[in-house]
């Protein structure tokens, strides 16, 4: 079923085909009084917008987001807020051999057996253009949260190459750098996609995210899990494939002396933790209630489905026989899509974190 | 915020703690008219229970499952089914030093601080007792789901130790082989298991899950994803900390090519696909929806978190201050919790596939 | 669809059929640390019981509530507290008619059309016995309001006798005494009661309701107004067919000037408001959110549809063949059900109010 | 809480202010395939439109419906549909004294004391512009119903004038004549309302509506009741006051008997129905399900608020002291506004109608 809503107080849902009219989103539950500009949303938006480096797609979109409800006066009135981006460089052209040909690893041919219809122009709803507006929605998300609590990602990996976690500098993450947070590792990822691009394929990566501040208390026993709900958030970002919570699989080949988070009395007491943690392999979240230590994910996005090099395909011809054919993907596309998810995966996971703020204030005051 | 529902159409509550009276659920949108006894419920639970190896807890409970409403000479009604077990063997003094000590990796603490009191005993609400009842509801989720389909899960590695693929079979795993599908494997994992046990200590695992025979169009293009609904319905499991769809992590490192799932003409057309996938790396799930393939998903299972070493960690007193202490868990425990883990995984699949199916019938008829 | 659950933040979920195993609820959201006992609830409970006064059914049942979880140390734990009370005086062979025939005004026919299949002993699922749980669940809404918000409830009329509002006295109103506000009206009814039973029939009633206490600020603008919440927990009581919220349907032939509710500065502040309203045609609310003033609600209840007079009807065959009949209703019923319905109007207010007392919270502070 | 989302499987939400940029809505969970153009939508929305008579507000407003998204090549793709309607004709200086006083009878002071901010341009959200996008998205509702369900409704009294049932023609109810169902009627309201709006008051309505074709079986037992819900969605609606199904509060004063509807075997079964009911006193609903009866409503608005006799009110001073004031109410209004709510009781019940057979379908195939 279509079910385009997501959240439970803070709830977020949106519209839009990646060729229709526009990209929307409508955030409803947002705290009145929050002081909100257009260039709140525009700066994050900015983060995501292709055409920043050389290693995404050259899709030219103004991405100008335009506040539609909601704000009265620089600030949030309690009313749903909605937000609107104009589609402006969608070029179905590229797109007409979509129309004939289920391009292999995308929704297309899922989506035509379930609705029996598709907007096929630019992938139609399937396309991570609609994370744009998860984008805008959560910058409104990250101001929910305020500045006690830090959000960000980061690409650890592309194809075979690993950042060196000795290496790490968050400041050196930017979308012109690929969110890469190691800066000796950036020319080889550049290389690396140089060629994937020059032999007509793509590259999977992997991303690691944060969020530092987080008090201890939110999320919830069973079925409101704050793990379960990132991973429902991380997971349904675009090729994501695997979703991880502080150790993730590597819990698998531990005993459980070693995987232990030890606690003591905190030398300091912050604001929100008495004790400290002498580890974080859970990552800040045991029995789906944060800590108040950092919560650290980890997910898998695969290499980009559309391919340059001919792949085996079929299609429905306009009897809607089924017949074979071969397709070869000429659109504009980014050679490694975990780079432009990052900004993605910030705003979902402020968008989690916000609507789990709510919710523990709702029910503990 | 406590929210103790799972589901859209289909929607499971449950209720009880570890030591407390009674473990129940409701489970709301049953279809009407389809045969349901306690012994379809039983069978199901049995596969669950502890001290049906040595290397599952002890607690012995016999887990008699109580169909309270909803079915009226046999079959179901189109009312909630509300479920009911038993606790009769609950050891509230094994659990006493609870009362005062948070235990590492557990809920305690961050229950403590969410909710500013805690049922300790056992564990309370957080305790994997609470996942008899899905495993019950599973059951019925298998019920509606038919014959087609088919979902079974396994144990592939306990420690360093995994199954190998080419001896993977299904019919070995039982509770009794600790749902190893891999008859080598077996007595090696039983000596790993008993020497866990003997140091004090326990062991992470995997398990992989399958659900065969679901047509293509079940999902959603967004926010009702099939794989983020499953990906919080897993990491939703106590102790889980990764989830993988299809290929998972391995995408990674992969390229474009390599992860194709080509598509041809099927040979010989079945009800559920005209066409034939050369490949599975999308785990049967592309764009939210499913596409007819088989699902596969995996999943890391941390070690037991109730160690017998002692662990450092903290409490507070009676005043509320907090104090540093040493904790050994002396109660009833599983070596590696994945093992009893496998029927819930099975039944949350099958509770998540099933509310889809219904969605899916909403929306399209 | 069966959607057996009630409210946003506090949530209410229900099973049980009239001739069942148990009647039960899971209220989940609650608040912790709130102090609940059995007796709480069963001071409530104990005023629907029937059996009270001559005037309700004759069903003999102790209605003894059990707290199955939630609660530890006489307090809320956050944990989803499960309530059920077992069924004890079913009486299924009064009911044996009903399985052949389709009692007029009742949910028989309807049920039988949806799913194919129906409980019918004793109403089944659509039995006014549901609605004890609601009382129960009601009594844990009224702990979490707190002690400044009073919900109240009485008759105001039976059949064509109206109390007068200048006798009105809350005082009065009691299980015993029908609820009824003016004790001189109280033997007029009586002796009204005893012919309506003695000819075999039933009588309608009109419910006066109120909640006092209730801050300004309470509710939505839209789709959660407080009046569309409470219009719908008041016309989802059994045999309710009509409700009014303020002056009610008196504004239809009301002009403007009459029906203005104008607005002073209060001489005394009190902590809901700065100001004073002159009058309350609102009944509290304006804009689907509470003013501060008195919540006043109406509603209608049918006179009970089983009657002993003969009603022509039809029912099903063994062979599912449509045939004819007369049913004379010959169980234990109520001459009058608005009485009874009194605490569940309660019950059902009082939860709407909580769960919008939360709901405020979580967005406002 | 802020909560804009209404229905369960098709779910409305809606944004804007009454001078905001636009009023818009997303409707989601439409079935895939249906025809949908602007025409459709338009030709609803232009019998809401004000201005169509004298007795409307004189806004000029063109409200031309655009669709965002979700249809592709003039069907329904199963993706949200977004609509919008630019706000033109909003003169926000006739409300500038709103900025300072609260109009009695309005969401003014509520609303402020909720959030502690309000749009109060022209009522912002709480303005029944906002029923333009309602009646947008039940001309989908419509759409989805199909030609065998019709819902229509009319105005059957004004002030205390009301039409005769014996005169009742459903043709007659235009928006150009008042909705009024009553040819000999009309004359006599058109004279009220001129001698109201002379005397600078306004004057209260009631509306009756009815749904035929709906097939027996739609609705549910408890808390998803058809009725319940069509109630809530009627007091939803700005300035409704109370709401009837079937004889609604006529019931009070009857006895069982005469309340009775009694079924006997239909001469000529219908699709929907083997039996044929005697009467329908219930309204087409029992047990908060359809019974493939007409379904019957009636419902209470108050008189417009605003009017322009002065009315005694308090506002806040810049420093935010609360100080008395009067007020009249300048602005462009409705003399009587249970003319224009028409169409938005229309819209409204399409939509729960529309909801509860994809909600039947979903667990009842």
């Amino acid at each position: 079923m279509s079910f385009n809503t997501f959240g439970r107080i803070l709830r977020f849902t949106s519209w839009g085909e990646s060729h229709g009219v526009s990209m929307g989103c409508i955030l409803d539950g947002i705290p009145p009084r929050i002081s909100l500009s257009t260039e709140d949303l525009q700066r994050e938006v900015e983060r995501r917008r292709s055409g920043l480096s050389r290693f995404t797609s050259q899709r030219k979109e103004p991405d100008q987001v335009q506040i539609l409800s909601g704000v009265f006066e620089g600030r949030t009135t309690g009313a749903p807020v909605a937000l609107q981006i104009l589609n402006v460089d969608a070029k179905s052209k590229d797109y007409a051999e979509i129309a004939r040909l289920y391009r292999p690893g995308h929704a297309d041919y899922a989506t035509q057996q379930k609705y029996g219809v598709r907007d096929w122009r630019g992938g139609g709803r399937a396309s991570a253009r609609e994370t744009v507006m998860r984008v805008a929605a959560g910058a409104i998300a990250k101001k929910i949260l305020g500045k006690k609590v830090v959000v960000r990602a980061a690409v650890s990996q592309i194809g075979p190459l690993a950042v060196h976690d000795e290496q790490w500098d968050w400041t050196h993450g930017t979308p012109e750098t690929l969110f890469c947070p190691d800066r000796e590792m950036l020319p080889r990822w550049q290389a690396l996609l140089d060629q994937a691009r020059k032999d007509g394929t793509s590259l999977g990566g992997r991303i690691e995210a944060q969020a530092r501040g987080v008090p201890a208390g939110w999320g919830a026993p069973l079925y409101a899990k704050l793990d379960a709900d990132l991973a429902a958030a991380l997971m349904g970002i675009n090729a994501v494939k695997g979703v991880e919570v502080g150790a993730g699989f590597a819990v698998v080949s531990r005993d459980g002396r070693q995987n232990a988070d030890e606690m003591a009395v905190a030398e300091k007491h912050t604001d929100n933790n008495a004790v400290n943690f002498l580890a974080n392999n859970a990552g800040g979240i045991l029995g789906g209630i944060s800590t108040g230590q950092e919560i650290r994910l980890s997910l898998a996005v695969k290499p980009t489905s559309s391919v340059r090099l001919p792949l085996r395909t079929v299609g429905a011809d306009d009897k809607g026989e089924v017949k074979e054919g071969m397709i070869e993907t000429k659109g504009r596309h980014d050679p490694c899509i975990a780079i432009r998810a990052v900004p993605v995966v910030e705003a979902m996971i402020a968008l989690v974190l916000a609507d789990h703020q709510l919710l523990h204030r709702a029910q503990c005051g």
